[in-house]
């Protein structure tokens, strides 16, 4: 099965940060994937700015290594696409190099731009003065923006406000790559194109949500950016918010950029503030001590950043939301490093039946609840009871549905940047954070981290290789609810049970 | 896999008409099936009754034949089986026999006895009255009567008086053996043993409900006691206004006989009577002419039976039922002979969802729907919307999710019978009719029949192998709704879309 695959306008793309880690990883092979299926117009150009000085050629060879996984099959399309490719030595802190850009881009003024910057935070206002002082943000361009941006909201706002001022909210694509997800999109489609969910989606029929975003790896090479930032800020603030918007939101008249954003703003802008006085037992902050992962002995947070941190690398907590439809529902978000497995999932519990006509030789009657999967493997499960088949009576077995299909259907599972990357050209910002989204999600954190400077918090420590504090039990079980665990997951729905 | 057995306790069956075609095709099958699988206990007997003498040799060799499919790879069973076999000649009309009867039973007076009336329902009273008057019917008795149980309220009224003389209803066995199915074992799961379905079960979310039990065969060899009978009577009057009411039901308080059958008989007096100046639209009587079947000539009924006749081998009607849940939800309902194909199902159908967010290029959204197949190939299927997987934006697909499993499990689908005598024995009756559900539905019914013969209705025609007269279809299309058709059920879910 082939998908329709519909050629994007031409484009020039400007990747500053192109010598980096997210440029090498992620933009150029997501890049290359869709100029393979035929979306990217041969007029389309892709620009690699870093502040190194290299030959074209150079910059070829490095983007030849990137795609080498995914090219090795298809040399003619990777040929194509390294002839796409250029490179400049550009620096955010001089004028050497801004005006080759201007008059590379020059050549096509009319042409879409994007200016994808894959740099450190503080270089997105250098950088953008810098385009419009050389004249090349033109009024096709678009810049899009990784996260984090800011610290706090006072930092997020002196970022976006030096970005305003040389681009219109209109143009400014605030990436957060979970959005770009397949089940995320599912999740859309299975929400508001069918009607059985929607009616159910709601307080009366719903009983919780558990939002987990965990990795294995610890912090790494990054210690020293981490350690500016915690579990917090790195995935709560956006990441986790974010898919937590997408499950509580109101149906959007259209699913049109502001349309979503303004039932996205609603959702974060109704977050019950955390109380001071609650913060111990809605919120766990941990960090990780020495431990055992993937079967051999691994570092402590500490011994990895070289000194102690009051730094969180996990981070669990109870939100509520204040509004008609959630009243009363915990969404349970926990997110960290050094955890048992790489995994992002939400899973929707549903309330149990209010009554029970079986018999006690049925056996248990477990919750109905819906598991959205976003990584390691993507999908969409539902789990239901059912008759257990054959002769023995009424006995009831739980099984879960495969809702997703993309493994059925023999598709390539896309990578997010794929996606995203070709809305920014066509346009479309429904899958980007907008600036009010993201000083609210900020105007929720910032008082939680306010109270934990105030009060001097340390983060409770926590073994690599377990699923963080005691205490992040402790949040839910107090609840009488447990974080949800599915081993199976991997195996065929029907063998689930 | 295999379902834990339990075997039921000692008891003898006693089968009234074992030499006709009932039992050879589907009791003496399925008694051997639930021996095979160990349900039997060693004293169980199973005892032949019919006018016939013959030697208990003679009926066991019949009897042999009879299961000798289900035999053939395990002949240890079938010998244990058949030895459990005797028989008696019996005739209902004269004395003879039914002492050699009381005796036999009274070797174990205190075990449980089964009378399986597998003959005319005239017969009925007087065999409850030998088994009376003889001294057979004990306190653990259980008499099973098979359909129809009558042929309008007023002769339906007498066959349960008569029995109902000799046997408390709590010791009366109406079976359908439809509701022995795996798959409406299944519906009762899936409605009660989760909380998804049953807050959506009703007028607000589903637009309406459809009932077809076709078959592709015409009378043949049956023509003379059709002729009396007709589809309204055959099928109407007990299969599918059963069906219905497992539907339609609400939840009962408990799985048991009675809690079901009040939830069912109230179902039953909801139902709308249909007056007389809406018979014409609201139902439809049809009777098949010649046509072709399986790609071969098949003769009309009338020429089956040798003359023509006014009894309709089609009916098609639609149903209301008038109160909270289902108030303008309408039922449609269908049964016939040389139809295209042998086919039982349920089809729940949502309402549409009442607001598209999605842009047209995401293709048409159908509305959800459930799918209770009953045969030739049991299953629940429901049909849902979901992306389109893969990198080509935001399109919608239709698929469907098996939601029955029997096949995933590797599970053996035990006949209805199987089940529905294990009952029996059991002294279950949840799955079988009260009187006062079998009286109500002829209440239901007889009104329909009289105006019918008052107006000397005559059954529109239609070709054998077509889906009955054209006026059927007008019965749906006038509402804005179409028959479910559904070519794709037997392939995999994932290639349905």
């Amino acid at each position: 099965m082939t998908a329709r695959i519909i050629q994007v306008d031409a484009f020039d793309l400007v990747v500053f940060g192109a010598t980096g880690d997210l440029s090498r990883r992620k933009l150029l092979p997501a890049l290359f994937q869709r100029d393979n299926a035929g979306q990217l117009p041969a007029a389309a150009r892709i620009l690699g700015a870093a502040r190194t000085a290299m030959a074209a050629d150079e910059f070829r060879a490095q983007a030849a290594k990137a795609i080498s996984k995914d090219a090795a099959s298809h040399p003619d399309a990777a040929a194509r696409f390294l002839a796409r490719l250029d490179y400049l030595a550009l620096d955010a802190a001089s004028d050497a190099g801004w005006n080759d850009l201007a008059a590379k881009l020059g050549e096509a003024p009319d042409r879409i731009r994007v200016f994808y910057l894959a740099t450190s935070p503080e270089l997105f206002g250098p950088i953008c003065e810098r385009l419009r002082a050389h004249g090349v943000a033109s009024p096709q361009s678009r810049v899009v923006l990784e996260k984090p941006i800011g610290k706090n909201l006072a930092s997020s706002r002196a970022v976006n406000d030096a970005v305003g001022c040389v681009f219109p909210e209109a143009e400014i694509y605030r990436i957060d790559h979970y959005l770009g997800k397949e089940t995320v999109q599912n999740l859309m489609a299975l929400r508001f194109a069918n009607a059985l969910f929607e009616p159910l989606w709601r307080a009366e029929h719903i009983d919780h949500v558990q939002i987990t975003t965990s990795e294995s790896l610890g912090v790494e090479g990054r210690a020293g950016y981490y350690d500016t930032a915690g579990a917090m800020r790195d995935m709560v603030q956006n990441h986790l918010l974010q898919l937590l918007c997408l499950v509580a939101m109101e149906p959007p008249g259209e699913l049109a950029a502001d349309a979503v954003r303004d039932e996205k703003l609603k959702v974060l802008k109704a977050l019950k503030p955390i109380e001071r006085r609650l913060l111990d037992t809605a919120v766990v902050r941990g960090q990780y001590r020495a431990g055992v992962a993937n079967g051999a002995t691994v570092p402590g947070y500490a011994e990895e950043l070289g000194r102690t941190s009051g730094t969180e690398t996990f981070v669990a907590l109870r939100a509520e939301i204040a509004n008609w439809r959630w009243a009363g529902v915990p969404f349970y978000l926990r997110t960290g490093k050094r955890l048992p497995e790489r995994l992002s999932e939400i899973v929707v519990a549903f309330r149990p039946i209010p009554h029970s006509a079986f018999p006690d030789r049925a056996g248990p009657i477990h919750s109905n609840h819906l598991v959205i999967r976003l990584q390691p493997d993507e999908g969409v499960k539902l789990w239901l009871m059912i008759k257990d088949p054959g002769p023995g009576g009424m006995r009831l077995k739980q099984v879960s549905l495969d809702m997703s299909f993309a493994e059925a259907f023999g598709v390539r599972n896309p990578d997010a940047y794929e996606r995203l990357l070709m809305d920014v050209v066509r346009g479309d910002q429904t899958l980007f954070m907008r600036r009010d989204e993201v000083e609210a999600a900020w105007s929720w954190i910032d008082p939680i981290m306010d109270a934990w400077r105030e009060a001097e918090d340390k983060p409770k420590p926590y073994a690599a290789g377990t699923w963080g504090p005691s205490a992040s039990v402790a949040l839910i079980e107090r609840d009488g609810r447990t974080w949800h665990e599915d081993a199976s997951w991997n195996r065929d729905a029907h063998l689930d049970a």
